[in-house]
């Protein structure tokens, strides 16, 4: 499972290992004990178990079984910060994490350095190549709780009240903005053709990859296009402006319901202010950047558009075979700005990657040929392949070393903390 | 839209509409004018609601706009029996069906005899190809509400503790039945053989189809294997037996919390007297028959029982290959038994229409260049196209003249009121 | 239990009970046996069951038990018809009583004249006083059933949207009406009043009542005065033109809950249309009598309005020291009109019986030294003793045979589909 | 509304008012920031909160009228910790309590020292009455505060599995305890007996107290008896062995659909391991106490035992004529015990105050003359008054100052995170 580029010998695993987990503890940098305890909905975590349960994988796959006397942190933690590993054992019930004041964040750091220090004479001991792999796997694993570290904290600080009045965010709501074209012109797009044919489609068996994108396999397309760019902010303010989110016309009848009930009306973190929209982002209200892409969009939201838009949202495939022709990179976390960015000028596709998870119309599910991984770490992405849409690309808050073409991120169609787009296929 | 073979000629259709219709209104003998108004789920509906609802279908789109001088029977109706045609207007709650007394079985009748009348007239103008095409699809609605009628009065009697003393029904439960094996030798099945290629999926123009079905492509399809014949109640009792329905091993996630917060055990109308196993039939409670097809089952069950088998769900496109190389005929509706019956002895594919729809693994989404339907009719599956999954071959409660390879029935992965089994997949 | 001028002989027990049992199959007059199966909510049930109900009342109470061979109608009734006598046995479930299509209306009526012959047959017996206060209880429970049929079906049927085209009712919506005065003067409102002093509550021993009317006993009360007659709905109309259901100011923290959440705006079935309101009644839409003692109204709206009225809410053993001072007469549901009707004019307290059930700010609790009921029957007041509030003297659709001065209603605080109104007090 | 004994003086009013602030601040000892933080239901709230919105009651109501010059520590902190004082203003939504990170404890402490210096110079100003009585009455509202900071935290760190591993709290479950009889002899209790007649209830005009203890007045009462001692652990686990939450008979109709949801089947807290049963205390897991006062039980289960037991809850104005004929002393919460010890040997009513709220069948409702409080003070008492049942007597977390007679607690009848027991009636 271990790709060649990634670490090619000790000496890069253990450098690649600290810097994950540097990374990791940097993102917590502004937040307090208390901030970090957090849980606002049950599908977002609190920081504080995000940096247990990265730290409970490592100790529960690499080091009990391969580290010879192990010495375990805390009994209780093996309860405490399972996720949903059903094979290891009973698990603390999801909704109540944000009710774990005890361990304090002290204490969940000092777990960390307990399990860094362990983790690193593991890998002097110059692992097998099943260990190593391990090791790779949890840190793509702590480099996907590093993504949700942000989405999480930005979701539990967003629902203060008086928000952002220190530390990670930094503004309260500003009382007047550039004024928004909402009597924006119809919509214009320049799209990119991909011709029909048999695509390869899923990870090579020589690079790191989950088990859902495996096996490679053969896919038949018929020709299609691309938007070269995500849909903007100012283009769905345009559908706001025509009325998107008070005709039924345009919307899935389940998406409908679900706008009913839940009276969205505009992007999560999105606000009106004296006719002006704001946005809350990590470090505060920001007035709409019309150029850059829209995000904190549900499945819903984006199929919606699409429709009044006389588009549809792309199939992963197509997603995919447009991806291999980019190289990988983009806004990512790593530019520590966490918030999508508007596209650079020029012809051709553009952030493909990095900025914004783009939706496709693909439900989540199993190439032909699929065969879990094998033991716990196998309990994972298949049984969640039902009810939920797949997404490409990455975000602002992805890791780039986490990206690659094959990538298939998933949520459900009315989940929409994630930094999530669209892109327009025909 | 409408199919050569059908209806060449007016007289055909005339003759054809009078057959539909009548066999309709056959199916609520032995129910009463209470019977026909009870619902007793929000997913079912009355029986006098389907009687009303397929006149109004004809009522909105022929007759209204291509009968001249038509009389409206009553105004309220095209209210009360809109399903979900938000372009007609508003429309009656669905859960509140149950709760219309008014109007009596006795006026929908005679709203059926009316829209009868009227049709006849419409049919004997020698109407255009569109017209006609309308009333076709009328028909093909009109079919799917016989099969809907069926299994949501099967619903609805169950609900009754003393069900089935009367009508429809004639046997309280049994108290005494011949003895299950529970202790069944390793799951069996004979299976056929299909070769990787690209095929031609979706309805040829000519036939008649809905827009889901069309436009027809090409899809890569892998070398797959179909089991021969549909899981029986005997290999399902085996599943039970294994502690199929206790282990989270082999359920989807989403499949594990539904069947927690359901208490399922067994399939739906299934029960136990004794340590012996009864199902609650339209006619009353009979003992498992071991041979025939599990049915009432949801795709989360079916999903559990073909990992528990060690195989997989079929995707649509394999039920499709397997089904054009098949008659479409089978134990359908007109057999007037409602109940899936064994396979026939024999080698081969067997069952591959009539007795159970099958579930497949394929979410219900749009074909590549999927157009809707233009106008009201086109409301309809396009707005489905989420969270549903696709089920293929017809049942025994299906009509026979709808069936097609290309017909793509739709649920959602909780339900299982209809009559839903599966066939493994490899 | 048995009060002297009730039924003195059994000449006379036999008089009332045909009389009872008929008065109650009259009150189905114009109802379809689709109409008598409607449950239009958990609080309400299907007239059919109502009539089963109370025939089930006499053959386990009376039949089974006292009359020599006695053969028992149907087995399945025990459990379909018990209503909460957990001491009898198993119940079908409240909620799913209008599920239940069989036994048909016809069956129930055929189950009433069986127990018809069956009562009189043992009334013919010249029975035990014992068994003579059981008929006597029977009848009294029957009465009560009455009134609910009427309150039940008037809320079924005004779920219909298009309610009242035939039987009970006769009209739609009335497209204009007496143009209602909204800028109404100031509460005005005549009292009359009480002395302080130690007064006896509670039922005569020697007169028929219920356990939770018992035993007899002293209470010292503080003056007081009761407005002459209940709040009208011109009252009513000034408490909602001045933002009555706006301001939490008037509304108990529980009750001001309860209209955020039911929307509530005005009495239950006030409907406005074109800027004057309306109400459906018994026969359909009728504009609103400003004369007339509002009713629909739930405690928290009653009481809202007492407090906004600058008064309070009476006690209930006020309402029952005035009650002594008149005779239990008024517009009961003999008069067939079943709609609450303006007082007389003059002076003294006017409507004491009669037209509304009045909201009292007693909680429906055990008096000093009591004692429920022996037996099954005892299952009934004394386990309803908790959260539900008292309501004293009879509506338009109460049984007057049923009226005393020490008689206690009760219903939870939200309720409000009985014919419930209210007097102030200071 | 300020007594004299309590602060006779400014000097004195200093006093008290430094004792009082001092000992809230000392209740958190041991708690950690993030403990302070939890909020386990929308019914209890943070540590943190408590700290803040005492303090915000002496800003809003003492400090901003009265004091020349205050400048407000922080503007958000009016919505913030604003509990239900709709004529103040906007508040945040209760259950959303725990979500605030921000402001940090140390903001919450220094904002409490901001408001002490603040009202120290008010008080030094030699206020007027009118503000020395909001001054007693922020200190009274300040001790209710305390016993809720300890019923909160108590129910908050026992939703933690590795509970009670620091701070608070010591131990985790034992693995063995004393055996416990549950085969205990039938109840034995001995009575104290008062004598019917006129008896005056209510609040002294002299001394402090809640406007819902007022007016004075005189009640009739029958001649009744009271236990001596409040229900112990011994006698519930009998009533436990008996079927006591197994059998609908002793309970009323809304405690057993209760009972029914929650799956009560013991005290809240109480938990059995290996047939030995536990108790979660503020100091971790001990074996349950057989002679201490059982609590933590609901309205619910308390009527249900007296039923069983043959006996009944007491009225509230019963527990008062005994109140007023004890002391008020007891184990309150200054014994920083903060659990309920087993009665003292000999003769007579003993615990009338302290150890456990018992329980009365008396629902919380006005008494004859009732005023509220003028103001938004005001906006208290009166609004809470349905559904809700009244305890007397305080119990080991209340602060001893804050006990009289003619106190009046309340509760829904569901609940049971307060220290709240009976005393049996008849």
């Amino acid at each position: 499972m271990l790709s060649e580029p990634i670490a090619t010998s000790d000496v890069e695993l253990r450098q690649w290992y600290d810097r994950v987990r540097q990374r990791t503890t940097a993102l917590t940098k502004g937040l307090s004990a208390e901030d970090m305890m957090l849980q606002s909905m049950p599908d977002a975590s609190p920081t504080k178990w995000h940096l247990a349960h990265t730290s409970w994988f490592f100790e529960t796959f690499a080091l009990k079984p391969h580290l010879p006397h192990y010495r375990v942190f805390d009994a209780d933690y093996e309860y405490l910060f399972n996720s949903y590993y059903d094979s290891v054992g009973e698990r603390h019930p999801r909704p109540a994490r944000g009710l774990l004041s005890r361990p304090s964040a002290d204490e969940v750091f000092a777990y960390r350095r307990h399990i860094d220090d362990a983790m690193l004479a593991l890998i002097d001991t110059a692992p097998s190549k099943t260990v190593a792999d391990i090791i790779v796997t949890g840190l793509h694993h702590e480099m996907q709780h590093q993504e949700l570290i942000l989405t999480d904290i930005k979701h539990a600080l967003a629902q203060n009240p008086s928000a952002f009045s220190s530390g990670h965010a930094s503004a309260s709501l500003p009382t007047s903005a550039a004024q928004i074209a909402t009597d924006s012109a119809p919509l214009e797009a320049a799209f990119s053709t991909f011709t029909e044919g048999l695509y390869w489609i899923g990870a090579e068996p020589t690079d790191f990859s989950y088990d859902c994108e495996r096996p490679r396999h053969r896919v038949f397309c018929n020709a299609f296009s691309l938007s070269n760019a995500p849909v903007t902010n100012g283009q769905w303010l345009a559908f706001m402006a025509a009325g998107g989110y008070q005709d039924p016309a345009w919307w899935l009848s389940d998406g409908w319901d679900c706008k009913q009930k839940t009276q969205w009306q505009a992007p999560l973190y999105w606000q009106e202010v004296n006719g002006e929209w704001f946005e809350c982002q990590l470090d505060g209200y920001q007035p709409i950047n019309l150029a850059a892409p829209v995000c904190h969009i549900s499945y819903f939201e984006a199929d919606a558009f699409a429709r009044w838009a006389g588009y549809r949202l792309p199939r992963e495939f197509e997603l995919e075979i447009a991806a291999t022709q980019s190289a990988a990179q983009g806004n990512f976390a790593e530019s520590d700005r966490w918030q999508p960015q508007p596209a650079a000028a020029g012809e051709g596709l553009k952030q493909v990657y990095g900025d914004v998870w783009e939706w496709t119309s693909s439900s989540y599910s199993p190439y032909p040929g699929f065969t879990p991984e094998q033991g716990a770490l196998g309990e994972y992405n298949g049984k969640f392949m039902v009810n939920q849409y797949v997404l490409r690309g990455g975000s602002c808050a992805t890791a780039q070393a986490q990206m690659r073409p094959s990538y298939r991120n998933f949520f459900y169609p009315h989940q929409r903390w994630q930094f999530s787009g669209l892109r327009l296929a025909q």
